[in-house]
């Protein structure tokens, strides 16, 4: 749950004069999302999203995130397409925070995902990453390998705290991909954070693709293995071998993976496992007194995380080899 | 900001089916209201807002509150009119809680609102008034005068940790408003809670009035004097007088006072006050560590309360006797 930001009504009423759009007819904040301030805006023009970028969205990033988004949708993938202002600006500024409008996208994400979900997830992703082929701009991932050990010394020794045990295994797992992490398999434009939030549904069909606010530069399958990470394990923390079987299915029929990405596949999952374990230790450790926000829980990830380990190869993933 | 109950895709399907409105194209919780769960939900049938009642809400007032918005809509006030499922009723559950969807309003609250606003409310206030006489469905207000004693008793004489002297002036001004509160003023349906939060408008024109979970049967200028407090007080805690007087014309132009009405004026605004006054004070004593709500802070209503013990009649906000 996020909204933040709020401003008066003759700031939005200056900021949207900026538009084509016609005139505001009603603004309401969502209750969804935890980096930014979301609002729905309905105007003569229609219904759009605009979002106020908070301090966790660097603003020299924003060039990349909606430059992308645009890039993709002209590509023909359903994402937020930003809307620009008389100047030809895709981004300005209200309440002293760098926003955007982008488009209003149909579709409702799914809290339980069924295979077939899966499937189309897998799909969509490939075709993302065929779509990113050709963008010109470029941002590292500022949440890969090497930016795991400075993340874990945040949490200033404390990750026992939320788990006997897991300081030790945090630091060995850090230890074995920092010297095994991949290099050489095939990188391009990369979601990092296609979580079931970000996914759109209007039924079984996928309507969209959102929150490119972790978009960037990496190895393709990393990708793969975050959704595999926050798509196909239960309540419970098992695999559902199904789901996975779905995923990777769903994807190699847009692109196919190589073998060296198959190979690569637990290794891969074991790094998107440890990506949003130290993550979500961070923000369970630091969470505020009193914030509007509840953390995430940490362990969920812990458990994948072992689970990874355990995979002999990309066979513990339903697929054969 | 609210948002309390979540529910499963599978539910709102189920749900959504029982009504003649298609297929869910959205669904998104809006940060808005402190009482229910909102959600603007688009289905092919256009736009809607879905609430789920929370515990504050008593399920046996919602048909009074939903035959209300129904009444006061055919009687062209603009406020959301409920929708009726395939049963023809207008209440239904979803997620364990009763639950309605309403149409939804375009327009905006005004966070600053100028004397014309106050203007347009008062003239609002009074077509409400007038469109509810026929109304046949009665509700008690459960926050009149003879509730004031036992909620300041819900304090726990804590009132003195918010401000010194506070738990005696609150005493004693109960004291006076329980003898000398009127009794024989024009009664009707009021609004009881038409805070700028309540009222759209898009530019200077009132586009709708909104949430009816306050409504009851009591004298209609106490109506008034609530809006008084609530949209002709500075934030340094002075009455603006020109908005004062605009809001009494507004009102007067749609429905003239009664001699009685206007002389009951600052007793009527002392009682609306305290009230906002006492629940405030609740709600900022027992509000859980960790709260999503932030509570409003009680002593406005405080200072308020004391400009309207000083005024010796109806002048004191800017109309002539």
């Amino acid at each position: 749950m996020a909204v933040y930001t709020d401003f008066s009504d003759e700031e939005l009423e200056h900021f949207i004069q900026g538009y084509n759009l016609g005139a505001v007819l009603s603004v309401k904040g969502i209750a969804e999302g935890v980096e930014n301030s979301n609002y729905l805006l309905v105007t003569e023009a229609g219904q759009f999203i605009l979002t106020l970028y908070e301090k966790r969205v660097k603003p020299a990033d924003l060039p990349f995130f909606l430059g992308l988004m645009e890039h993709l949708a002209n590509a023909g993938i359903t994402c937020p397409t930003p809307v620009h202002n008389r100047k030809g600006d895709a981004l300005g500024r209200l309440a002293e925070r760098p926003t955007a409008i982008v488009t209003f996208l149909t579709g409702m994400w799914v809290k339980r995902p069924r295979p077939e979900h899966c499937t189309a997830v897998g799909a969509a992703l490939a075709e993302l990453h065929r779509a990113g082929s050709d963008f010109t701009l470029r941002r590292i991932n500022a949440l890969s390998v090497d930016s795991w050990r400075p993340l874990y010394a945040t949490c200033d020794g404390r990750a026992d705290e939320v788990q006997a045990g897991l300081g030790h295994e945090i630091e060995t797992e850090l230890t074995f991909l920092e010297s095994h992490w991949p290099d050489d398999l095939p990188s391009g434009v990369i979601h990092a954070d296609l979580f079931p939030d970000n996914v759109f549904f209007l039924g079984k069909t996928l309507s969209g693709l959102i929150d490119f606010y972790f978009a960037c530069n990496d190895m393709l399958a990393y990708d793969l293995a975050i959704c595999l990470n926050a798509w196909c394990f239960e309540a419970d923390g098992a695999l559902n071998v199904t789901k996975a079987r779905a995923l990777l299915t769903g994807y190699g029929s847009e692109r196919p993976l190589t073998e060296a990405e198959i190979a690569a596949l637990p290794i891969l999952a074991r790094g998107a496992a440890l990506r949003f374990l130290l993550t979500r230790l961070h923000d369970w450790l630091t969470v505020p007194d009193g914030a509007l926000v509840v953390p995430k829980d940490p362990t969920e990830y812990a458990r994948r995380l072992r689970f990874h380990r355990s995979a002999v190869d990309a066979r513990a993933y339903g697929i054969d080899l």
